[in-house]
């Protein structure tokens, strides 16, 4: 991890290599609101942003730990751009006088724990989460009530294009989970879900199956810090204790009793599900990869497949029962983006599949720890699924 | 409507208004992001709003078209409160030097042609959309494909709660229209329809039904004016010429053929619909109301059930067949705020009663042309609907 002087030194460095004047090909970005032309993106994958603030003294850009200073024009509009930004999804903000606010231009995610502004670069592979005229599916906004939180909370559910079409049919069930400061709307909108689903079901390399976005932030349970740290690649992190390695220790205890104990069963009620540990997955990304690792291990008569996307990874040490786990799982899915760390992870997949357990490594290339390589996790993850 | 001078003399006049200290009971807005106190309201109906803008110059809070200009702390924080304003849901945003921007610390609700700050001030009867702990429908964001449009679109189908419990029963259907300037998410978000119907269905008050909301700003189409001015209360305002009365006329023909000839057919053939004119109603709000009186005047072989809020109302000489409308429809329903003009509604509401037609005119109280008058209106039109 960078110390504070060292992305200082990167930050004032980018804002240098920004005032390099970009190629003038900008494009809208894909997440706009309807009828604004910026933020913009050009062939560089530099990103222009415009604001409109007449009485301002100063106007940034705030992306990838950057603060980019704008330029005023006579329009009272202040633009500038950033350097080259790697492919996918992009949290960002607009910083006026001191004020860290959303982007007027912009559509809004939930993550960094605010509501804020998202931008996309295109990508080489973008066609797999592309809108298309192809079957689709619903994602559902699905209250359920917590007798443990006494309050009714939300999940969204993806039921595959022909959920409606069969009423015989009941589906698997993958639980996917978001990270740290984010929310049960990450995965269906910055991680483009529904699209990938039906894509990869229009294409048939995917078995239809349900999955059930939930925040794992149960009201009133203290998890742990607010910023978790970015998972270094050590095994079973999430369950040391603080001061040994330095890596704070989560409780997700709260989230794996409600998951376990009152959204499994409501969800068993109330969609067509095939409610048994044989079809039912688990999966995440960063903390949501953590908690997916805690309550999978410690609950393998409930699910068969696992997915630690930029999360961490199973060890063999992890595991205390190793014939009964390869009875139990039939996937161990491990990703990083290529600019992560992910050399643990591979080596512990490698030792699972040494040891005989179905156990895949997947690197996203070009990307850090951002939402296109879950997306590609997503996308590779899925096709592996359910398939005895 | 106010001259531009009576609306300067009226913000002069409620920022003075707002410099009297204010009650100290100030509680969070139930529509804000998770830990945010701000922006709150006190026992008046007052909105403190809070925003951290260090360096600014000038930071306001701009509510119900007035900017109110915020105070500066030690603390870098700009505090500041409005005079009282109506019970409800109300748009606004923060202006920091001049940059019109969300607040920071609200959730996000598309109106006004853009994603911007809302803020809910308590009313005495709000408990007909609270989030209870009763069973819950489901809202399902449902992409469709609209040949016309040559494009994916997007709506959102509310279904009951015991939809899913019984594979073999079908619905009536209510096509419900948002407002100038807003889109297929108003009536879920701001209008809290989920929580509306499902609070009104575990009364037993009302028939479950599917409530499909899709936008009617088609792709590619001109629909009149950006910003189409408040609706006066004359009746077929939106089919008079520009010119003769003043009011520009709107042509809503482009979403009327994607709502009769591809969102009709979709729904009907993706969800458990009573596809006949008999279970199918349409309604809206404002610019939606106008769509919805013109495209079920129409088309009255295809809706048996019309309701117009704050949008308009139906005059014994917009029928050209009284005979046949009383046979076809089964209800006029036209509901105003109180503050807005309602009695010409009100007095054709009268006219088609004694004509023999079912018609219903809804006066909610102390509301403007804002979404209490409208979560009221749906509360009020639901229980009147499919009762034959």
């Amino acid at each position: 991890m960078p110390t504070a002087a060292e992305r200082e030194a990167q930050a004032k460095a980018a804002i240098e290599a920004a005032k390099a004047p970009p190629v003038e090909d900008f494009k809208p970005s894909s997440l706009n609101q309807k009828g604004k032309d910026f933020p913009a993106v050009n062939s560089e994958r530099r990103i222009r942003a415009r604001v409109v603030a007449p009485d301002a003294h100063s106007v940034a850009l705030d992306i990838g730990a950057v603060k980019y200073p704008l330029t005023k024009g006579e329009d009272g509009a202040w633009v500038g751009a950033s350097i080259p930004q790697d492919a996918g999804f992009h949290y960002y903000q607009i910083v006026v006088d001191g004020a860290q606010v959303p982007d007027p231009n912009s559509l809004y995610f939930y993550g960094a724990s605010r509501w804020g502004s998202g931008v996309e670069v295109p990508a080489t592979d973008q066609d797999f989460y592309a809108l298309k005229n192809v079957p689709h599916g619903q994602l559902r906004e699905t209250p359920f009530y917590s007798k443990r939180s006494d309050a009714v909370l939300r999940c969204f559910v993806y039921t595959p294009p022909d959920y409606e079409k069969n009423p015989a049919k009941r589906y698997p069930v993958l639980y996917l989970q978001h990270g740290g400061g984010e929310d049960e709307t990450g995965w269906g909108s910055q991680g483009k879900t529904g699209l990938i689903m039906d894509n990869l079901i229009a294409a048939g390399k995917t078995k239809p199956f349900i999955i059930v976005m939930a925040s794992s932030y149960v009201p009133g349970a203290q998890m742990g810090p607010p910023r978790p740290p970015a998972p270094a690649a050590q095994p079973g992190a999430a369950t040391r204790p603080a001061g040994a390695g330095g890596m704070p220790r989560f409780n997700f205890s709260a989230f794996e009793r409600v998951l376990l104990d009152e959204l499994i069963p409501f969800v068993d009620a109330n969609f067509r599900t095939q409610a048994d540990q044989l079809h039912r997955a688990m999966a995440g990304l960063s903390m949501g990869g953590m908690q997916t690792k805690q309550i999978t291990l410690a609950n393998l008569d409930k699910f068969s497949h696992i997915g630690i996307f930029s999360g961490g990874s199973i060890a063999s040490s992890d595991i205390t029962d190793i014939d009964g786990f390869k009875k139990s799982v039939k996937l161990v899915f491990v990703s990083y983006g290529s600019r992560e760390r992910g050399a643990t992870g591979k080596t512990n997949v490698e030792a699972l599949q040494q040891a005989g357990v179905k156990s895949v490594f997947y690197e996203s290339p070009d990307t850090a720890h951002e939402w296109l390589s879950w997306r590609r996790s997503l996308y590779q993850f899925a096709p592996l699924l359910f398939q005895e």
